[in-house]
């Protein structure tokens, strides 16, 4: 590989890491050398990067040895353990997982967003949740252009958010209730196909899960607007790998579609789909597979008496700009 | 037969209309005699009713001599067409399409929130959409305790609003997506197998779409509450036949989740799933073929800084409480 930079990904088996793989493929990363690393059970298993076939390592403290950049999508408690040992080896870890989202030391970034946070870090980046980044995305040019006040939102997340196995059993379950046989559910608390859950992550003492105060939490900080209010209600949905969200904004100033539509035309991650009059507008289909968010149903909030009202509909697809994407846009604002 | 009332079923071989047949026979209706009225197509085809089979005649304007209570579902059109007809033949029409339903002379019921309403009809009662059908039971008696000011609503609804034939679809293309076969869509107008589109019914020149209206205009008939603002986001999901929706409320007067969950407990058709600690919220799994519309999720909203505002999630059957059974419910009080 003719690249400067080692990389290394923790949890490289994973539905992330492997669009870590392919992202740092796509974007002729300036990969020197790079290092697939995976719990025991993962070893010797081979992985492919550009034509070339690489055995997974054990994830240990003794990783690191050489690594620039480590890219960790392996969970939080791996992250927790992991990180330091990293860093102590002189690499720069880039955490998909939420065990550093909110600690002040640790820049929590999204590179359309608050790129120079990046710069700031002290060993660690932390990569938002998949939900924040995919409303951010869309919502900071707005907020940038007029000031979000309150934003309230309803997501429809995919199976993708919960790993490669719950995507498979998506697509197991439902191939299964078709033909009628009993079902069980593993990686999801209940049945998936042709059903859907409001519940991702756990509950806290507020009746909110993790997850929707995620939105609010780490909305404020990448934003660095503490004053912003998000309630959220996050709902899993049988989608495989895409994440749609409803965004009911309210902002400071007065602000049209029309203005909006302007602000997201020209705003880098965002492809505005908003043409009602041939029923093209954000769906997770369409959203898979690609780096933007897609923005559209853009329309004054008709249950206010002003213009600082919106409502807009976003999809993104959560392995890519909600993870995998987004955590390879930030090792590149470390070279 | 040994009821009291001839009734006809206007749309007897669509979804809704077999729902209505089997809520006839569950709810015990004092039904002397049936007709089931369809298009011509349908002609000579059989349905049960009480271990009857009964042929389906063609709906026409001579349908309707000596019935009592006709149950329209067979689409605006034929409404319009046929409500008049039926009236004349002495027939109270208890209409399931929008082709009344704001008409100033046409009542619109839901029995669990204004009944009252039900007796000043003028030959014709229409029974409200669906996603109105199902907010409105859980919200209103929250409403009548703490004044409802404004609501913002994010839906996940069914295949089945579509129809028989979309429902099938939903299940044959998630078959085909399975197995790798090409798709056609035909009853929506994009793939429904594992995605999901913001867009029900037409668009109309503000942005929203007619069904997302119709939850505005039909909840402040329903509720008598003209000043009530709502905006909402309809959403079409890959689930059959039960809708849900999370809704963000803001009331006049203080309300907690405890409050909501007291008031909730109580009230007709409303059964409250809500233990967290135990995976218990509305899923339209577990609301498929119950009568009442499952509320929970509740939660004081985190984005308000006083007591005023509630988060909460609903599922219920599409084609029961939201269609056939508040129907037939309409012509209980008829009787």
């Amino acid at each position: 590989m003719s690249g400067s930079r080692t990389i290394a990904i923790a949890g490289a088996t994973g539905a992330v890491g492997a669009d870590m793989i392919k992202t740092l493929e796509k974007r002729n990363f300036p990969v020197k050398d790079i290092r697939f690393l995976a719990s025991k059970r993962s070893v010797g298993k081979k992985l492919e990067f550009r034509g070339e076939k690489i055995e997974v390592e054990e994830l240990t403290a003794d990783s690191f040895k050489g690594v620039d950049i480590a890219l960790f999508s392996a969970g939080a408690s791996r992250s927790k353990e992991f990180a330091q040992p990293a860093i102590d080896a002189g690499a720069v870890v880039v955490d998909n997982s939420s065990a550093f989202r909110m600690d002040q030391n640790v820049p929590l970034v999204i590179p359309e967003v608050n790129p120079e946070d990046a710069l700031k870090h002290n060993g660690i980046i932390a990569n938002p949740n998949c939900s924040t980044i995919i409303m951010a995305v869309a919502v900071y040019p707005l907020h940038k252009a007029k000031n979000l006040k309150r934003l309230v939102a309803a997501t429809y997340q995919a199976a993708s958010g919960a790993g490669a196995a719950a995507m498979e059993e998506l697509r197991e379950q439902t191939s299964n209730v078709l033909e009628g046989k009993n079902i069980n559910p593993e990686k999801f608390v209940h049945q998936i196909a042709f059903n859907l859950f409001p519940h991702i992550d756990i509950f806290l003492d507020n009746g909110y899960t993790k997850e929707e105060m995620k939105m609010l939490n780490e909305a404020r900080k990448i934003m660095h607007h503490p004053e912003l209010q998000i309630s959220c209600t996050c709902v899993r949905v049988p989608v495989p790998r895409a994440h749609s969200e409803s965004l009911n904004m309210e902002f400071e100033n007065e602000i049209t579609p029309e203005e909006a539509r302007d602000i997201l035309s020209s705003a880098p991650g965002v492809i505005v789909k908003d043409d009602i009059q041939n029923n093209i507008y954000p769906m997770p289909k369409d959203a898979s597979g690609i780096d933007e968010v897609l923005a559209g149903r853009i329309r004054q909030d008709c249950s206010r008496n002003d213009k600082r009202g919106l409502e807009m509909f976003v999809s993104g697809d959560q392995l890519l700009k909600g993870a995998a994407l987004n955590a390879v846009q930030i090792a590149e604002l470390l070279i």
